[in-house]
């Protein structure tokens, strides 16, 4: 089951940027695993933004939520989260 | 080269149902096409609504905006179009 | 699995009356059927407006898109789909 | 009398981590204590957000503003409220 | 209980004046009616709109909903429904 | 002359919760003397919301400013000003 | 006492032009009778808009309100009303 | 002196085919004359959309007014206006 | 040539109110020194809001421009410009 | 390929200014240089704001998000991309 997510990334400035880096090497491991594992097919970032639209491949919305709450940079991110069916005209 | 777009078909009420299914007839015709092309990658339906989100992989703005302009359906869209670049993070 | 469905009624004030109460009466008929199957559990009419909020119980984004698809008054209405995950403070 | 309550957490990113995981506790025990009085009977999460649709079950505005100013968390919350009426299609 | 309530009237411009002088009237005699009856204890123009903001004082959401579905001009407002609750600071 | 003035307080969560009891206690104190003197004749609480919805009853705009700019909670607060005028169906 | 009010027309565009232009000579002699009356000050039009940002001089909201309501483009236009008040470094 | 000019056009669905050619063909016309003139230096099309964004060198406010009312799809065209001034960082 | 300059004011609460009166006390200075110049004909305060109307008259956009940037207060205002034409009913 | 890009520059009231004056230079410096380079034909700055309009010619959208991400300020900044295409009308 399909879902559109969208990303945007908002670290304070006046972050730690020690701390920070190891939260994105985390993100990145995590995003890794979750794409290897056919979660998230699709991770594209927007031109000229901190911000990612996404595809995660899921069997419930349950499950979804748990993955992104899992994800280091979630307290950072406003996510927007857009369920997705089957087009008629698609040819997948 | 990537870009998310985002349709939304407003079909006025007293249209003659006649004719919007030639439209709708033209319009699947021509997405199927696109999408055999490699244009149009991704076109999944936005759940409880008469819209899409679409990826569209092309060579130029000019060739997204001519791709666009020729769905049969263009006048009854409001189109939204999100540039998309490569995501550090992508195993793709 | 759960969603809530938001729907905003806009009927043009110069549509056909007998043809609406036709499609209003189609659409109740609807609501009472999905309702029995389990498929939509809650139906409540947002105060002074001619819209409800609604909870579906599906099992897939594609089941929520066609049972809203298939309600007579879909194309007179503005829908918001909003995914729902368990609550860790649900006693439910 | 119902009421449709949607609620959005911002911590601040700086907050005292042991400070918040209390209130956080507490907010929990008086969301149960609140369901089990039968005032809070649907708490959902908003699948990919710190939020929540609520239905609460009132006697009158006065005590669902009580109600929710007595939650722990009340300060930290964006809050939205829609009244809700019987829909007429409604089968409960 | 109280409810602040916003209504928008927006009136198609191509509408039969006659019909609508008729509503006008049925909306007003409605009106001082239900002000008479104290369910309507205040009502003020907007100034510079063809809008109003409105005091309620019902026993419930379906009592409200059902006054305001009763008013004449009903299909063509957009409404605005705000709960109000006793203010502390309030010497009334 | 009447307008209505909706006020949403926003204290910082960080401020100095000591300090910010006897700005309230003012707010308070200054609210009960204006509403004594006919000036704030109605003062609402928005379920829900730290916010309120208020009817001023003033000579001038100078005077309705002035008011405002004379409320402790004055700098905490978003306020968005509608001017009101006699509604041709009003029994008042 | 001062108002800024925007006002921004609106005309179907199948609307009759004969019909238009009377209603827009109207609206032309209104407009320079109530300058001359000193109750209208200010009148810009914005660039690239078929809007005016207006600055009116009145004694009351109620006065406000039967001016514009009087316009003859009245029922064409949006309108946005701000109340104003004497600026502390005025030197007017 | 330099304004950057967005206008969307939107031509009702049901407008004469044959009018609306010849007033795009006199808008292109007139496009090309006020770029030949110096006065629209730069013209864009938005991709995915029946919009430009513009680039107009004028004298003045007035002069830019008048170019734009002066266009054949002015009244079907939402315009934004934004002054541009020199930018401390241009090379030009 | 004529713009319409709203200013709106937001000064952070933990701000050094030494420091901001100073500011605040060379703003006042600097926007008389204007006013009499003739460049900012018209300041008004808008009624309940730390905000201003303003009208200003100056040669060029660049010139607009600077004349904003110098003011103390500018790195502490959300400011939105608009562009003002000669309105051909107005009678100055 | 040419993308309209709007940036708005929004700097922490309370940033050290040696630090940010140093991260401006070197800001001046990079767009300088992709100036030079074409890269970016066009930087304007929008009037009474700290925003400037851009256009930038690049191969893609990779080469638009780097070189955006390159810019000092980037993190200071709320950034909107525009694609942009051959107007049918443009001389150019």
């Amino acid at each position: 089951m399909l879902f559109c997510v969208e990303m945007t990334v908002k670290i304070p400035l006046d972050s730690d940027p020690v701390k920070m880096d190891e939260i994105k090497r985390a993100e990145k491991e995590r995003a890794i695993d979750l794409q290897k594992a056919g979660k998230w097919p699709h991770l594209w970032r927007v031109t000229g933004k901190y911000s990612n639209i996404s595809i995660f491949d899921v069997e419930s919305n349950n499950e979804l939520h748990d993955l992104l709450m899992s994800l280091p940079l979630f307290p950072y991110m406003d996510i927007k989260v857009t369920a997705l069916s089957q087009h008629p005209s698609s040819i997948h």
